[in-house]
């Protein structure tokens, strides 16, 4: 029976610490699915700083836009997917159908047998943006949020660092 | 005696589904105090969705800067407000004094026999803003939210369009 | 044996109030610092307005880039740091390193035999900012309620003027 987590929380959060561990609580070797794409030296350092936490116990895998195939694929060991909001990105400015793949992705976490953390971002808590692309995207995220948490068995959001339960 | 309920998140985090069906368990038929203007084609987009998702249980006020007034008119059935953040904006935006408004807020609330759930959104947890009517603004969302929850019987934060109960 | 506690939120979340209150349950007379510097006529009024709401249970040090030091000067009453993301700024724009800044708090923070209520923001909820300033200063404010928040003996999330235990 499928059993997916979402960490969620801002930038800085310490997301990714807390969904590091609690995937290996589920079992290691682990895969991790990086979603992010090295455009620029900020993102480049980004990477390099989260992969040099990351020990043996992980395989990575690289899916920028193809997350439910790359789930599909790697089931049979607990995975991480890092993160929602950069797949949607990726998604978004590739000029994909978000909703159609947010779809796709939901219907195949159902039907996985191994654990998969998910990470994602809160973007939806300051002022509206001035930009219609920038307010497009906040929603989708948060929609693309809203879908996955339903159907989750854990939804946790992450403060300073700290894990704060909501399911 | 008043019994309200305020439902806060950021944009898209599910406030406006939660705080529908916890006013519903208050009775049927309710009261929808939509405080939206259809400014432009993304705003009637959004109310558009919102109205077709609630059903026959529902009748709409329109009360864009005139809140609590229509509390007072409404009073004998379950209201929704969705949401204050908006008619804060409504207020700015028409010269109006928001202080005055919201204590008039807070004191018709305190005289309806008929529970109030209010929506409102975080918008202060993003950067500080460069334009300082965008600071203004975030510092009243965040005071009007202060006033209503620190009367209010129950406050939710929604993350991921799940409910965290702060009070 | 060291004791910290860190309340954190977002803009007018009634941070202040809280700890301030949190405070003065260790005891009285208690030591205000404050990190903000008047550089404007909002941040002198947003000053006075704190000034005037707390009363004679405070005594006031001015604390804008200095900390560690006047953490280990005050040691023997109850000491309130408002705010940590003012202090982050005010080391950011005269160029200090915010990372030995940071951990030589840590180690501070460690050896006090008096209590100590910090208050930070949460900045990194809201859309990734155009702004590579703006960028590493979330970055580096959510990196510094992580450590704050690791070693903190309690840690509160205010939302809506309402404390969220997180810790």
């Amino acid at each position: 029976m499928a059993y997916s987590v979402l960490v969620t929380g801002g930038a800085r959060s310490g997301k990714s610490r807390i969904a590091e561990a609690r995937c290996l609580e589920f079992g290691a070797p682990a895969v991790y699915i990086a979603t992010a794409q090295a455009h620029d030296d900020e993102m480049r350092a980004r990477i390099a700083e989260h992969q040099a936490r990351r020990g043996p116990e992980w395989r990575t895998i690289s899916a920028p836009v193809e997350l439910a195939a790359a789930l599909a694929e790697s089931d049979g060991a607990p995975r991480l997917v890092d993160c929602l909001t950069l797949w949607l990105s990726n998604l978004m400015l590739a000029g994909h159908d978000w909703r159609a793949a947010g779809e796709e992705l939901i219907a195949v976490l159902a039907t996985q047998v191994s654990p998969v953390v998910l990470v994602s971002n809160e973007v939806g808590m300051g002022i509206v943006p001035e930009n219609a692309l920038a307010r497009a995207f906040r929603d989708a995220a948060g929609l693309i949020n809203q879908w996955v948490a339903q159907d989750a068995q854990e939804v946790i959001f992450a403060v300073s660092g700290l894990p704060l339960k909501v399911k």
